[in-house]
C-alpha cells in the first residue's frame, strides 16, 4: 500500500513541530513538504535538535498537486486563502487555524474583528470527533481543527448540553490554565522566560476570548443557549498542558456525571476518571488523550476538571485524528502507542 | 525607647523563616528566641543561607516571661496549647496556625475532624485588619492570623457581603492557585521538584478544604448565608503567590465594583487596580500587599482576581500587621519599605 | 516466539518507573512482576497516572524461577543480595545500583565507605556497550548498569584515554549538571520544589563523589592513570538531563576530536555533533541517546560537552540495551523509535 | 542635605529596572529622569507592576545639565556617545555597557569586532571596587561598570593572580552558569519560556566570549599572563544568578585559599565561606553581595565557586557602589539593608 503524502504549512511553530513529529512516525503517512516563510532554505532541525532534517520551503512552492493532505499551521486570516488553493489543487486540508471553525463569516467577524479571508469556503466540519461524531469528518475534504481551549471546554460541556440538565440562565464558568506553548513561538517580550518564571495571571477574561465563539457555536448545535459562557484563560509557568476547571449548575448532579461517563465510555482518547479521583496535567502531557474528572459541589454545581496537552489533543494529535478520518484510516492510527509514552516525571 | 522582645515558635518552616526575616528588619522588634524541635541546637542559618545566625531551641525552653510577643508557626492542634502557656506567662500571642481562627470548638471540629486542643482560649479576634477593622485587634492579647487562601478570598468577598449585593442562593466560586510554599516545608514526595515541575492540578475541591470554615464564618458576620462557597485550590509550579479567580453573581455589577473600590480606597496594603487592568502574581510576590482586579461578565457575574504572596500578606507580613496593632505601633511599621522591593523579574 | 519475562525490583522510583515504561512497549519483553516494599499491594499507577496498572508486590514474593531477566532498581548495598538470589534461581540480572560496578570489594569499600554486601558476585561486566564493547555483555548472566554521571563522563573520555593523547599529569575536569530526578524520588527537604526552584549549586565536588571510582576504573582499563579526575556535580532546576562540560589537555586537539568522532561513527545511540555545533539537553531529553560536542580551547585544552537523559541513557534505556545484548536481541530493540519522540519543546 | 539627582538611560531592561528600584530607595539619591526610546511617553510601571510610576522620555530629552549622575544601561556602541554628551554637560557617568571597560580602542575592537564609538573617552576606571581598590573610583567622573560574568570570575581570580601562586602555562577554567535575565529583556525566540524551560546548554565556549577581554585585562594588571582563560558560559533555567565553578592550578592550595580569605576579610559585600561549605545561588539572589567557596582538588587544582546575582552585584548594585564612591558616600549606602532581604525560599 502506498503512503499518504502530507505537507505541513507553517512547520516551525510549536504546533507545526509537534505535527511533524507525529506524521514522521505515522505508519501510513509520508511528509512530502514542510514550509516556512522566514526560515525557508534552512533545515527544520535548526528549529529543534530532534526534528527531522527536512528543508523548509515557502508555502507558495509546496506542490499541492502532488500532496494528498495538507495541514495548515498558520495565523488566522492567513490560513483560509492557502486552504482554498490547496482544495483547488485537489488536496485535502486540515486547517489548524481559527479561519474555518465558525460556520459563518459573520460569526468570524464578530469574534475576530476582521473580515473573513475566504467566506466561500464556509461552512466546514468542526473536527472534534468525540463531540460532533465521525460522520461529518469521514472522507471530508476540509476539516477545521478546534482550538485548544475550545477542545478542553467542549469535551466537558457537550455531554451536559446534550443531556438538557444545565440550569437555564446560569453562567457556565470555565477557569482555564494553559502552558506557554499555547501562546505560540513568536518572540514576544511577555513570553520570555524571565517574565513567565515565577509569575501567573489571567488574560482576556469574561466574554473577551475568541474561543468562546466556537464553543458556543458547538453547544448551540446541542441545544444550549449562547451567551452564558464565562471563560478565564490563565498563563501557567510550564511548557505544555491545559487544565480547565469548569463550574456548571445542573438539575441533577449525579445525572450530569453519568452523562459524561456515558459519553466517553467507548472513546479511546477521552477518559473520565473514577469519581473521587482528580485530573492533573500529568495525566495527559505528551499524550494524545484528554482526561476529565467530576466533583459535585454546593448549589447544584458540578465541577469538571478537563485536561489535555495543548499541542496534542489541543492541536496536532487531534489533527491526526481528523486526518485519519479523512483518508479512511482507523482514527487512532499513529497515536495510540503514544498513550504509552509515560512521562516520568 | 526599648525594642519589643519577640519569639518565633516553629522558625524553620517557610512561614517561620519569612517571619524571622521581617522581624529582623523591623525597627521596633527584637528577636529574642527562635524555636524548632527537630533542629534544636543548630543555627537558623543552616535552614537558609540568608537567615540570621540564631541558635534554635526547643519551644519548651523559650522563656515566655521575658518575651513580649510570641508568634506561633506550628501545625494545627500543636499551636493552641503553646498559646495557652505563653498567655499564662503574660506574653501576647499571634497564632499563625488554624487553631484559633474559628470562634467555637464545634466549628473547629467540624472542619478539622479532631477535638479542639484548647477550647478555653476561644474566641479570639480574627486578624484580617482590612476586613474586621482595627478595633478588635488594637491592644489584643491574642490574635488568630488568617489562612493564606482565606485572606485572598475574604478580601474579595467581604465588601460584597457587606454590600448585600450578592444574589441569594447562587454559588460563590473561588478558583485559587497557590505556589508550593503554601504546602509547607515538610519533606513529602508529592512536593518534590520532580513531581511539581511541569505539572498542575486542583486538590480538595468543592466543599472539602478547611479554609472554607473561616471564610464562611467571617462572611456570615457580614450577613452572608453559609454553605455557598465553592473553593478549588490548585498547586502552581512556582514558589510563592496565590492568585484567586473569584466568580460572584451580584444584583449590580457596577455597584459591586464600587463597593470593592471604596472598601480599600484608604488601605495601604490592599489595592484595587483601575478597571480594565488585571492582577498578576508579579504585583505582589515578595511584598506585603494584596491586589484585586475587577471584571464584569455574563449573567450578573463579577470576576474578582485577588492576588497576594502566601508567605507575606497570606502569613508573615499579616502577622506583623497584627503585631503592630497589638503593641500600638502604626500598622505598617517594618512593612512599607518592602512595598518598594521591586521584583524584577 | 515467546516474550521474555522480566521483573523490575524497586519499580516506584524514577528509574523504576522509566524502565517499566520502556519494557511495557518493548516488543519482545513482558513485565511479569513489579516490586516495592513501601507500596506493596497498591497499583503502580498510583505512583504516576500514566504508569501501567500493575500491582506492586514485595521483592521477596517475586517468583524469580519464572522470570527470565530481573532489573534491580534498589539503593546500593540492598541490591547485590537480591542479585544473588535471582542468579541462584536461574534468572539473569541487570543491576542498576552501584553494587556491582566496581570490580573488587576493596574498590567498593573505598568509595562507598561500607562493606560490600556480596563480594562473591564480583567482578561483573560493566554495561556501557559503546565503551567496553559488546563482547563481555552478549549473553552475560549479570551486568552492572553504569551510573548516570559515569556514563556521561566515560563516553567523553574513553576514546581519548584509548588514543593516548591525554597529557600526563594534567587534571581531567568534569563539570556536570544534573536534573533533580538524578537524586531519586525519596522525600527529602532539599529536593522540595520550594528549595530547588530558583536555586543552583554544586555538591560533593573535587574527589568526593562516588562515581569517580567507576569512571577511573574503566579509564584505567584503557591505559589512563587514576587520580586525575576532578568531578563537580551540580543540581539543575529541571527534571531530567545531564550536561557535562569536560576539560582535558591533549597532545593534539584535532587528533583528540577525530578519536571521538571515529569512536562513535557507527554507534546508533551516541552521536558526535559536527564541529562548531554545541550539545544541549534538548538534544537528548526523553530519548535513549547521548550526544557529544567538541571545542578546542587554549593551552591544549579540549572541551567536550556530553549530554544524556539521566533516566534513559543514564539508567533505564541503557539497562534495556544491556538486556537486549544479554538475551541476544538487536541492541536497540524497543529503543530506536523513541529517538523519534521529538520533544517540542 | 540635598539629594543627588540621577537619571537612568535605558530604564526598561532588566538592569535598568533593577537600578531604578535601588535608586528609588537610596536615601541620598533622587531619580530625575528615566529614558527609553521604544517606550517613551509611557510609564515605567507598564514595564513591571512594582516599578515606580515615572514617565519615560527619549534619551535626547534627558536634561543632563540638571542631573548629577547618569547611569547608562544601553547596548554596547550606543552607550559611549551618550556618556560623552553627559560628561560634556558636567554630569558624572556610570556606564553599565561594555563600551568603556577595555582600556584601549584596539582591545575593544579585538573583542567586539566593531570600531569603538568614542575612543577619546578611554581609559576609564574599571568599577570593581574589591579588585581595583577605591582609589581610582572615589570622585571619578566616569566609571565603567564591569560585566556580570567578569565580576564573578575576577572576584575569584584576582587575589590568586596577585599572590603569584597560579602555575604558569596552565589553563584557568571558568565554567559559568547564568540565569536568563543575564541575556537581557529583548524579545528573542531562544529566550522564550517554552525554549528555556527544561533545557540547559553552554554557548560561546572556549575563547569566544567577550567578557574574556576585560577579565584578562584586569588580571594582567595584577601580573598574570593573558591567553589562558577558558570561559564556558551556560544558560540556566532560572531568572537570576550566576554561579561560576572555577578551576585553577596553584603552587600552594592552602596558600591560594588563604589569599582569597585575606583579600575579602574586610569586605562588606564579598564573603568567603568557611572551608567545607559550598556556595549556592540561594546565598546571593536578590542581594548585593558575592560569595565564594573554596575546595582543594587533585593535581594542585583549586576549585572556587563564585556566586552573585547578575542584576545586582553583576550590574545594578555594583553600579550603586560605584555611584556612592563617585559622590563621596559610604560605599554600601542604599545597599546593606538589602543584605537582610532574606529570600525564603
Amino acid at each position: 500500500m502506498e503512503t499518504i503524502k502530507t505537507a505541513v504549512i507553517g512547520a516551525t511553530g510549536y504546533t507545526g513541530l509537534q505535527l511533524v513529529e507525529l506524521l514522521d512516525r505515522h505508519p501510513e503517512a509520508e511528509i512530502a513538504g514542510v514550509s516556512s516563510e522566514s526560515a525557508a532554505g534552512t533545515s527544520l532541525r535548526d528549529q529543534h535538535p530532534l526534528a527531522p532534517d527536512l528543508t523548509l520551503i515557502p508555502a507558495a512552492e509546496v506542490p499541492f498537486r502532488e500532496i494528498d493532505v495538507v495541514f495548515l499551521c498558520l495565523p488566522h486570516t492567513q490560513s483560509a486563502p492557502v486552504a482554498g488553493q490547496a482544495l483547488a489543487a485537489g488536496c485535502k486540508v486540515v486547517d489548524l487555524s481559527a479561519d474555518l471553525r465558525l460556520r459563518t463569516a459573520e460569526s468570524f467577524e464578530a469574534w475576530y474583528h476582521t473580515a473573513h479571508p475566504a467566506p466561500g469556503l464556509l461552512p466546514v466540519p468542526y473536527g472534534l470527533p468525540e463531540v460532533v461524531g465521525r460522520e461529518p469528518l469521514m472522507g471530508a475534504d476540509c476539516i477545521a481543527n478546534p482550538g485548544c481551549y475550545a477542545t478542553s471546554i467542549l469535551l466537558a460541556l457537550a455531554p451536559l448540553a446534550r443531556s438538557g440538565l444545565i440550569l437555564e440562565g446560569t453562567p457556565l464558568i470555565a477557569d482555564c490554565k494553559s502552558g506557554v506553548t499555547g501562546a505560540g513561538r513568536k518572540a514576544k517580550a511577555s513570553l520570555l522566560f524571565g517574565e513567565v518564571h515565577g509569575n501567573f495571571y489571567p488574560y482576556s477574561i469574561g466574554r473577551a476570548h475568541r474561543h468562546i465563539g466556537e464553543v458556543e457555536q458547538e453547544l448551540a448545535a446541542l441545544g444550549l443557549a449562547e451567551g452564558h459562557l464565562i471563560f478565564s484563560p490563565h498563563l501557567l509557568p510550564t511548557d505544555r498542558g491545559i487544565l480547565s476547571t469548569i463550574y456548571v449548575q445542573v438539575a441533577d448532579q449525579d445525572g450530569g456525571m453519568t452523562a459524561l461517563e456515558e459519553a466517553y465510555r467507548e472513546e479511546l482518547l477521552v477518559d473520565v476518571l473514577p469519581r473521587g479521583e482528580i485530573a492533573s496535567l500529568a495525566h495527559v502531557v505528551r499524550t494524545p488523550r484528554a482526561v476529565l474528572s467530576l466533583t459535585a459541589a454546593a448549589d447544584s454545581t458540578l465541577i469538571i476538571v478537563s485536561v489535555l496537552d495543548n499541542l496534542m489533543k489541543g492541536a496536532a494529535s487531534q489533527a491526526v485524528q481528523n486526518f485519519n478520518l479523512m483518508v479512511g484510516l482507523p482514527e487512532t492510527t499513529g497515536l495510540i502507542p503514544a498513550t504509552h509514552l509515560v512521562q516520568v516525571p
